[in-house]
């Protein structure tokens, strides 16, 4: 690993730190224990708190502070006030925590962070419920940072249009897994608002916050959807080029399960006939040798190559959009996040 | 009917028709089309519109004023300025409807206001994001009144911590489902947090968002409480004495089915083995002599008298809590409406 890559990895460690020690202080287990357990138990399950990550440097940066000489929890603001940003840092990641509780029911997906998901750990009316008391919980936290009104406000909205996103970007998801024909472009739609949109709120809300300028907010956001857009094609072409041994599964699964990638709806607009690319229709049972042909045949194609500059081109313009900010340690290590996300190999 | 009761009923209607004729501006159906549908069908499948039509009638008793001659879209806040007081009224119905949404679904009940549930008119998971959309929106409505931002966020922390408590109350009816021994206390605290909550927010907020200080909020706040939990205890009331053709379904179901009330808890508290107070298993094959048993033996441990009195006793307190108004039609139909709760027979 690069020494710029340690690096990263270590602010994401050092702040996913605080955030975990915060959890049980904002969250903690209290009556209805069921209940509360229930809402609990996939944020403490771990994850790596890289939206809470982005929100706590952007902050950092914003006003020029070394984390280990500031409190969080009264965290300077640019016109001399002060505001809670790790209370902010923890509604982002309980939305995010909500919004996977919810699509394991409806993805049917029994496993989530090495652990049974939350309607099989518990069962349906609970999980449903424990996504529920989160979402509150998080409109709860965010309200309650101290920052001046008028930006509690504007931070606030901006959490629920984001919410209200996530859902139409889910609801564009199980719409699309039912039709053929659906474009490149209807698909990174469907991940700008499933997946990036919480990515653009966890860096626009603390600049919100604060009392930052317009200009500043929307560049911050735009960083986040650049790098939410990217890491979700990343996480597409992770599937076909990293061995099975590093990705933990078998590689070229999403092939078998014929999953729409920006990868292969881009193939198929080639006029790759994507159902016989591979014919195995069972993970365990498919080749190596399957799913080299079948990479082969979408590098061919310029499919691999296309959804490779498209997350590129968006780190690119993520990394630009950073320059809002003050040219510092905190600004450096954002650049290094939205790196980080198309570098990795798993 | 009463002419006090026709007015209340007329009060009703003529602000559910206001609330009917705004929810397609507030909630239009828009891409994706699928979701927007499913977020609208129950909204209009019909509904009373008790609690905007409580929210609506507070803020006219506040600021004085005839709602033929005022716009609830700019409506006139205490000191001078305007704030949207419709879209705080459809924020609460629409987080009444989240509510209803999630709730079928835990339940497994197929069938609200007549028409099939969310879940069984479309499917699991567009029933879950439904609901999620609304709570999302519900919150954008409120933060887009234009009220002064710190009686905003006042007013949208009101809403949050409701949210929260209905899902505490939604988590103990269901634990309290499974327990034999639930007190007539622990229902209380059960029915304020599942169903009082909404119509303390619906009557406090307007309080709030209008600049009304702390006294009148909280008595109003009060006031719904009140009436909320009068409102629930008269549900279970009218179970058991409304003849069925009145009530449009089995006199007693709650028996036959074993629903725990403020009644049979009561009983229990009496020492009256409930298990043996309606035997038939099914509400198809109960007579009505032996609802009558039921019920007498319920008259006779004061069960039924024990209940109407907590019912009558909440409005009274209900209504005293109005006295932080001023004294106006608007505060006539108010307490108009507590009487109606526990008067209506149906």
């Amino acid at each position: 690993m690069s020494e710029r890559h340690q690096q990263v990895e270590d602010a994401i460690v050092a702040r996913r730190e605080r955030v975990n020690s915060a959890l049980p202080e904002d969250l903690p287990v209290k009556r209805p224990d069921h209940l509360y357990e229930a809402s609990r138990y996939l944020l403490d399950a771990g994850g790596k708190r890289l939206r809470p990550t982005v929100l706590l440097l952007v902050a950092e940066s914003l006003l020029d502070v070394d984390p280990s000489a500031t409190e969080y929890r009264a965290f300077p603001t640019l016109d001399g006030g002060e505001a809670d940003v790790l209370a902010a840092a923890i509604a982002i990641e309980v939305i995010q925590t909500f919004t996977l509780i919810h699509d394991d029911i409806m993805d049917d997906d029994p496993l989530r962070r090495g652990v049974p998901a939350v309607h099989e750990e518990y069962d349906l009316s609970t999980a449903i419920l424990a996504g529920d008391t989160l979402y509150s919980k998080a409109f709860e936290f965010l309200l309650s940072t101290g920052a001046a009104p008028e930006r509690s406000v504007d931070a606030t909205r901006r959490l629920a249009t984001t919410c209200t996103r996530i859902c139409e970007g889910q609801s564009l998801d199980i719409e699309f897994e039912q039709r053929e024909a659906v474009t490149p472009e209807e698909y990174l739609e469907m991940v700008e608002l499933k997946t990036a949109v919480l990515y653009g709120a966890a860096a626009a809300i603390p600049a919100t916050l604060l009392g930052a300028d317009d200009g500043t907010v929307d560049a911050l956001y735009n960083y986040g959807l650049d790098v939410g857009r990217a890491f979700q094609i990343q996480d597409d072409l992770l599937d076909l080029t990293t061995p099975s041994e590093k990705l933990g599964k078998q590689r070229g699964s999403d092939l078998v399960e014929n999953k729409q990638t920006l990868v292969t709806l881009h193939a198929r607009q080639q006029g790759v006939d994507l159902e016989s690319l591979v014919t195995t229709e069972s993970v365990d049972a498919v080749s190596e040798a399957e799913i080299d042909a079948a990479v082969d045949r979408l590098h061919e194609v310029g499919s691999i190559e296309y959804a490779r500059e498209t997350a590129h081109d968006l780190i690119a313009s993520g990394k630009e959009n950073l320059e809002v900010l003050p040219d510092n340690e905190a600004r450096f290590l954002l650049a290094g996040i939205a790196d980080y996300l198309v570098e990795r190999e798993y």
